[in-house]
């Protein structure tokens, strides 16, 4: 067991109706007014906004409203967030949506108590030393960002994506209700499963000192996604596995699976957020193309646990068959595994290795990952 | 998954030498003067106490100390200690020690800030509104105490093992370094194994809804368990062993392994602190005389359940069979399992069955536990 330090105090607010609550939740922490930050127009269609706004308004709390948050969040809407922020004197941020409005709260948040630009946070030019409370209500999950300080953004002129991280930036409540995500896409419910079984594997796959606590952890996790997407795209209404999917994502990325970890980093975030930057392609498409090539690259540094992770998630013996078992589980619940079948042509290898590249010097992994190391990857998935 | 909050905002100080940061943990909490408080004697013998005192007169941290909490904790302690808390006014409890110690500092940090008798909070005459901050160092691992705000202390005068629990009670830093457990005796670690067992398996054969995602990582903590125990048992100085057998314990009731449970008790708790309050029996001692027959006396009515638990645990196929795997388990680390083997006569069958049925009715469970059926459990293990 290597040292470690765990804190993690974000209030998780789990079931059914609890995002009618939120105007309590926020009330509770002393704050009289927050930014309502969200994506498309859908939650004001199917009556999320007017519930959420309602509990506001019973408790009194003004509300400012800015949606329009994509996927692959952009830090220009980040910047207009921010300024509806300073200019109305707002006292908190409420995220309702998936990961990417949650990560942008977090830099609302950040940026609104800082005078100069909010991507000094981004590429290191400023650390964060006070933020606004978020509060967040998920209508997807996938990221963990609901209880983690952790967000990734995207600027779109410097063709950077890249990451805020602060204990400032915990959310102080999340709501996690399963019934909100239940209208979740098949296509989005398949990334999102891919992106929990980047988290683990990031760390399952790296980690120089790895417990066996924490080992039989993430297979946990990973065992529950698997089953609980496979029991989602039978049947989408089934709320048990939209909760267990929903928790599982959550813990892939709250602190629990580095517990006495060493030497892990994060390997196919570090190549796939360049495809997101340079082409836009959804996170979880972009890393279920990413990471099997990666681990045909990887494998025979870390036989034992390709062979362990083969057996446990698919019942083969080889490294190469548990690849292969994953390919095809992804192959199966429609998430692309080829540069063709996410929309790229074989042109983009070159751009996004150099890109990738670009993040692999921030993250201090370029000892490892040299622009050709990257690219032989991606060719791995060019077929 | 049912409904679910969960909040732990306890940070855990996880490694070697950690406890010479005490100081600065505390200092960071605008705490300037703590109560040492602590069982034995032996940690001012190891050095143990002279290098938290050290840390803690760096950061100009003012302490008073008081030891003898011993197992099963008097609340006569507690309120000796209450007493030097408000004579000396000071800010904050550092616990040094076990769960009973640190279940005793919870209380004095309840009681240091309330006018009455501090068995107020036990019996349900009072609620926790205020408590002074409590902080941790552990010298055991079993109660989980360190992460969750309960404690459990004993009224020798009116034969009560009852608790206390709080929100304001998470300790706010808990250091866990497992070089400071590796001087258990083998029989307190076999103790503490069969209590983080019974915090497991009350809840993992009583609910009435246990998500895949929590039953496995219940099952996880019980498999870590006995790996590390075993290892343990061979060579003590297994740091690794030990310290993964720490955050099992820590798992065990944190608050994890309730995610979306529903109908969880706490049987072999309510019956062994009846054997604690009136025979000081060890509380690891008591419940594992308890767990296997209270097994054999519910078994039916969750046969899937304890078939899976043989499967998972022990690698065979029913219930009994199970049952008598955790038995032998428990006698190969040197665990009772008989009330003669925990120096109980069969006189004491009636006296405990007596003073659990009275845990019972405070617990709400006399419906489901009358004196009689208790009593039949008890029997079970009178051998």
């Amino acid at each position: 067991m290597r040292d470690f330090t765990f804190y993690n105090p974000t209030r998780i607010e789990f079931g059914k109706g609890k995002e009618e609550n939120i105007g309590q939740y926020i009330k509770a922490f002393g704050v009289g007014s927050v930014l309502v930050l969200h994506g498309s127009d859908r939650i004001k269609k199917d009556g999320l906004f007017d519930s959420i706004t309602a509990s506001l308004e019973e408790q009194g709390i003004r509300f400012e409203t800015i949606g329009g948050v994509i996927s692959n969040p952009l830090i220009s809407r980040v910047r207009d967030a921010i300024e509806v922020v300073k200019q109305n004197g707002l006292q908190g941020i409420l995220a309702v949506g998936g990961g990417s409005v949650l990560d942008s709260a977090k830099a609302v948040a950040a940026g609104a108590k800082y005078d100069n630009d909010v991507w000094d946070f981004f590429v290191g030019k400023a650390e964060v030393k006070e933020a606004l409370p978020v509060f967040s209500i998920m209508t997807l999950a996938a990221t963990g960002s609901e209880m983690n300080p952790y967000g990734v953004v995207t600027n779109s002129e410097t063709q950077q994506k890249y990451a805020i991280g602060a204990p400032l930036l915990f959310p102080k409540v999340s709501v996690i209700n399963p019934d909100l995500m239940a209208s979740v896409t098949p296509e989005y419910l398949a990334y999102s499963a891919v992106d929990i079984f980047s988290h683990c594997l990031d760390l399952y796959f790296t980690a120089s000192y790895l417990p066996g606590y924490t080992t039989a952890l993430i297979e946990n996790i990973l065992e529950t996604v698997m089953r609980t997407t496979n029991a989602l795209m039978n049947n989408p209404e089934d709320y048990d596995a939209r909760g267990e999917f929903a928790w599982a994502a959550t813990m892939a990325l709250n602190g629990n699976t580095f517990v006495g970890v060493e030497g892990n980093a994060y390997d196919t975030h570090m190549i796939e957020h360049a495809m997101g930057a340079l082409y836009n392609v959804p996170h979880g498409a972009g890393l279920a193309v990413v990471l099997p090539a990666w681990m045909q690259e990887i494998k025979d540094q870390k036989l034992e646990r390709f062979e362990r992770f083969a057996k446990k998630l698919f019942d083969v013996d080889s490294a190469d068959e548990g690849i292969a078992g994953l390919t095809q589980w992804f192959t199966s619940i429609g998430a692309p595994v080829t540069f063709a079948q996410a929309g790229l042509s074989e042109d983009t290898v070159d751009p996004i290795a150099e890109n990738a590249f670009g993040n692999a010097k921030l993250w201090g992994m370029d000892q490892v990952y040299s622009k050709e190391r990257i690219a032989k990857i991606l060719k791995l998935a060019v077929k």
